[in-house]
């Protein structure tokens, strides 16, 4: 038996001071750092004695395949060190969590989990908007814009529901899901863009759906950004307006 | 002009180490600290020179209304003190944060907001689940089952997102709920209800629809609570199994 183990570490969106108390004294205790590409390279200061590893997966780029992140956890574990396995925002959506604990159980190494800020919440940060705000509707959803099969989510069932949408991964289809959730929702519904939601390099841009894209494209943003759709996004148009706009970074 | 200002605060589910860096450096300084009935009350213990006010409001019990807060909160920033307003979970999601922000713009307070860890998340580790693995679907959504009106949410229209359900506030309706999710979702469809998520006395138990509610009344499972629906959880049998289930916490 070994006594090494794996936690799965949510670096949250952005700032380093946006991990949690608990995540920064299990980076203190790390021995090995595996490093996402979306999470901020800044962590690794947290974990001074660890050996720290880039094994970012973004998207369409050269990466570092999934089995050999999971065989590189297991490897390391049973040598008896804990591994802390950092991913972006919250580690249990959409970073492949369910694959890596499953593989981690497989081969009978202990896990962990720490919980962390999904990017969504700094968006509406950003904004200074609530996601929920009773008057407009009753709760919100997260999905992403790639599905394992490559098609696309079903937009009029996600409309349907009524809640603000947060589209994460949704960049390269910017265009074609603001024509889709337009035509489920009506064009002059208020849409926003966040891009490095929680980061220093914040930038944001609201816009009804009819002409996000192109807002979004004026103002060159790209990926990694949260798109978010829904009456409740109304609400950031008072927010873009008020003075202390900045004050949200500077807490 | 005063130079007081209101930060919204996230004070996360449960255990106090679940709070930023970010949010623990903001409690440190701030003057007065009003505490919601969701937060964790030893988060008064991060803030020793404020004044610490608790304004809960749970639902059906005697609370302090909505707008007494919010003059609160003015009243003591134009004082030209820091007011930390403390929600649990994330400030941004089912707080009325809407409501508070644009009561504290109509009155020109300069505000922050700092996010958190919202309790699906934790709940979902309880379990050692992703909310999203992507063999089941395609993201999740999180409702509240009280709305503004007092009608139920369209759980049928939820249901056909075939995204993982994290239902906020449900207790009190939870045979009526599972009842009209098994419907939609067919009576064998996964479910879990986890109390104190992210709490030292965090517990959950595991079921299909049309056994959830009956389980959780026979563990004595009440408010607060997550209840988590969908294919996604099934993955949440292994982790019952799994010998390190403990770890989470300990980590």
């Amino acid at each position: 038996m070994s006594s090494g183990k794996v936690t799965l570490l949510s670096a949250g969106p952005g700032d380093v001071d946006l991990l949690t108390l608990r995540a920064a004294r299990v980076l203190a205790c790390a021995d090995v750092v595996l490093l996402d590409d979306l999470a901020n390279p800044e962590i690794a200061t947290l974990a001074p004695s660890a050996r720290v590893l880039r094994v970012g997966k973004r998207g369409g780029c050269r990466s570092t395949p999934q089995a050999f992140i999971e065989r590189l956890m297991v490897r390391y574990a049973r040598r008896g060190l804990h591994v802390v396995r950092v991913k972006g925002g919250d580690a249990l959506m959409f970073g492949r969590a369910g694959e890596e604990l499953a593989a981690l159980r497989d081969a009978g190494i202990a896990t962990a989990i720490v919980n962390g800020v999904s990017s969504a919440f700094a968006a509406a940060n950003a904004l200074g908007i609530s996601l929920t705000h009773r008057a407009h509707c009753q709760g919100v959803t997260f999905v992403t814009a790639h599905l394992q099969d490559h098609r696309e989510p079903d937009w009029s069932a996600l409309a349907a529901t009524r809640t603000t949408l947060a589209i994460y991964m949704g960049m390269s289809r910017l265009d074609a899901l603001c024509a889709a959730l337009g035509d489920a929702l009506g064009p002059h519904t208020p849409g926003a863009v966040v891009q490095h939601a929680g980061g220093a390099n914040e930038r944001s841009v609201v816009a009804r759906l009819d002409r996000l894209a192109d807002a979004a494209h004026a103002a060159g943003l790209g990926s990694p950004a949260i798109i978010l759709v829904g009456p409740a996004i109304a609400e950031a148009r008072n927010a873009s307006a008020r003075p202390e706009a900045t004050l949200a970074r500077a807490a």
